[in-house]
């Protein structure tokens, strides 16, 4: 991987200029909008009489290229990379990775395009459909054991053995600033969106899954000084897979957890959170405005986190297929189901909206990825009936809550 | 329903006055592209070595208003009843339909725009998603037997009681010539997009599902005087669904079956093709191009008909699901099954374009709806494995074909 020395400052500014870098080789997905999940957003549960009112606005990244916002990272990682090294060094080391998801997929794609080779390391029990995947654009495939030493010990060979750099998934500036081209993205087509409505934009609140943190850092990155925008991380709680709520809200002073172990089915969220990621969820950006006097304003780089249990994931992945007729993973439902179940997160946003005269609030969720099958549905819904998903959802003190405390 | 004396004549000039009365009432659908599907499409099969060469457009009327093209057809019925009898007899008497589907959701969405009360005739059987889809428009929901003679009475009740306006779901000019719109409209993204890439536009095909034929006969309307754009009817040949197939190019002389008694996963195409759209269907269309000497031309309405399998339109299902992201319902992947596994029709296509040279044919597939659940989905994917699915989709001699002898 390019060293830290080489990588841009982690600013807007850079966030913009990763984006000139790969927008030709990203899709700019679109920002969709559903009458009926405004609706259903803006209603209050059967265990709350607070309901605060949402517009709602999809980042569909799921429409990515490969299916998932990892595309975006991978190639500015790779493109970084080419600057620093030159295309022929880099063609005759190749990269290396180990993954079982997409960012897999996402760097085997963007070095194929440069004719780089990509060298991945996936866990033996990895889906064939990722395995396979991943085939499309790359012939290095090794397999390893799941437990992360087993998968470094594997890519320590392919290093040894090539000369290989390594991309790590989320852990570094480079895919940091990447991810974070989706939320420089998103706000355009917001803005245009308000524009031709003859509106006003006032955003309001950026929603996010939160896995290993690549994409929400980035997204906090560049909203870092705009006052008005807050970005809001979004875990599952089975097991344990909130590790950041737990490290940084639950725990006193806040310590980053280093380790999880969660089958959710948010399996693009098992991670815990990086070391850099983590350092910008937990620190403030000051910025000055200059008008007559000057003011330094601090904000937070993340607003607060919340977390969502397996049945509410479920429902509001079911949600997004039927209503909407949008194919999502169940990482990409995240979000969507902070917004219509997490009653603190509703309540906060209830009392807020309160204050200001109740107007509905502008707020984008964000889609991470659609990289599922029908076979992993029917193993998600296959043995569960409407009735035990409703009643998981309304009770949150039920057998959600119970799920946790297993974990 | 307006008598037949007053509906414009089934031209596609009428098709446009169609799309002029209705366009504000209903959402001018994506039409989209995928190259794995292309690749897909254009890659030869395990029994056959003739591999024709697809560039695939897909109308997705999935993402219509209710979920499918049915909003099309009904707000151009009901705005040419306000034409015909005036907007406060028509709120007097009301409209009434028989139909467990999308036809009723979208005659209920059509009247409740114009406070027209809409009374629906739902078989006690329906599923309630659907039931509850209707409800959202309307409160008039009548339950029947399932047959269609325990339907009309209910039905004859109705309007014995109210003096509602039958209109029915798709044998009727104004239902045909709305639902035709939704090819003059994917002609024009079509040629947007072609102009935008400089290219001629060359569109060879449509295909469109095929069940009482209201879409079918109207794409075929509209694209009546084109000689070199040609329209594909495509059936679900599970227990005699492909009536249309079986009673015009398997029957001699040709004959209208009138009922289907079909449980094919395709249940929006469960219906047999009704009296207008099977003449539509058996004749052809003159037009005369005047070049120094007038010429006549002459076109068939419908180029033709195939049929596909159970297996095969789930495999479809899941290709678009899985791969393009996008959730269809499984009458909506009965054409995209034609594409890719109907040895006739891909062998014919395959002659043709090795005439020409080979050149890969410009083809619009049209997605008809999304209106299908996650049970639904549990149900038929449920039961059978993905290596089954595939052993019925190379063994076209096998399962699919027993299937259809037991219908």
């Amino acid at each position: 991987m390019a060293g830290l020395s080489t990588t841009l400052p982690l600013t807007p500014e850079s966030v913009r200029i990763a984006y000139s870098k790969i927008k030709d080789h990203v899709h700019r997905t679109p920002l969709l909008t559903s009458k009926t999940l405004n609706n259903i957003a803006s209603t209050s549960s059967s265990n709350s009489n607070s309901a605060p009112k949402f517009n709602i606005y999809f980042k569909c990244e799921n429409y990515q290229r490969i299916g998932a916002f990892k595309a975006r990272g991978a190639f500015h990682a790779i493109t970084h990379l080419i600057e620093v090294l030159g295309l022929d060094e880099l063609r005759r080391r190749g990269v290396v990775t180990h993954s079982s998801g997409n960012h897999a997929q996402a760097l085997a794609l963007a070095a194929s395009h440069f004719s780089i080779p990509a060298h991945i390391v996936m866990p033996t029990i990895s889906t064939p459909s990722k395995i396979e995947g991943t085939r499309t654009y790359t012939d290095h495939i090794y397999f390893s054991g799941s437990t992360s030493d087993e998968r470094e010990a594997v890519v320590k060979e392919v290093i040894n053995k090539t000369g290989a750099i390594l991309i790590p998934p989320y852990d570094h500036p480079d895919i940091i600033l990447g991810q974070g081209t989706t939320a420089l993205e998103l706000q355009e087509q917001y803005n245009e969106i308000k524009i031709e409505k003859n509106e006003k934009p006032k955003l309001k609140l950026v929603l996010t899954p939160l896995g290993g943190g690549g994409l929400t850092s980035g997204i906090c990155i560049h909203f870092s000084n705009q006052l008005n925008v807050k970005v809001i991380a979004c875990e599952p709680n089975y097991q344990g897979g909130n590790d950041f709520e737990i490290g940084f809200k639950n725990t006193n002073p806040p310590k980053r957890i280093e380790k999880v172990n969660t089958l959710t089915i948010a399996d693009g969220l098992r991670t815990p959170v990086g070391e850099i990621p983590w350092k910008i969820f937990t620190t403030t950006t000051t910025t000055t405005t200059t008008n007559k006097t000057s003011i330094n304003n601090e904000k937070k780089n993340l607003e607060n986190v919340f977390s969502v249990s397996e049945n509410q994931i479920e429902n509001s992945m079911k949600l997004v297929l039927e209503r909407m007729k949008v194919f999502i993973e169940p990482s990409g439902a995240v979000s969507l189901a902070v917004v219509l179940y997490n009653q603190e997160f509703r309540q906060w946003v209830y009392e807020e909206q309160q204050k200001e005269g109740g107007e509905a609030w502008d707020i984008v969720v964000i889609f991470s990825g659609g990289n599922t099958t029908i076979d992993a549905i029917l193993g998600i819904f296959g043995n569960s009936t409407d009735k035990e998903r409703e009643e998981g959802i309304d009770g949150l003190d039920g057998k959600a809550t119970a799920e946790n405390v297993a974990g």
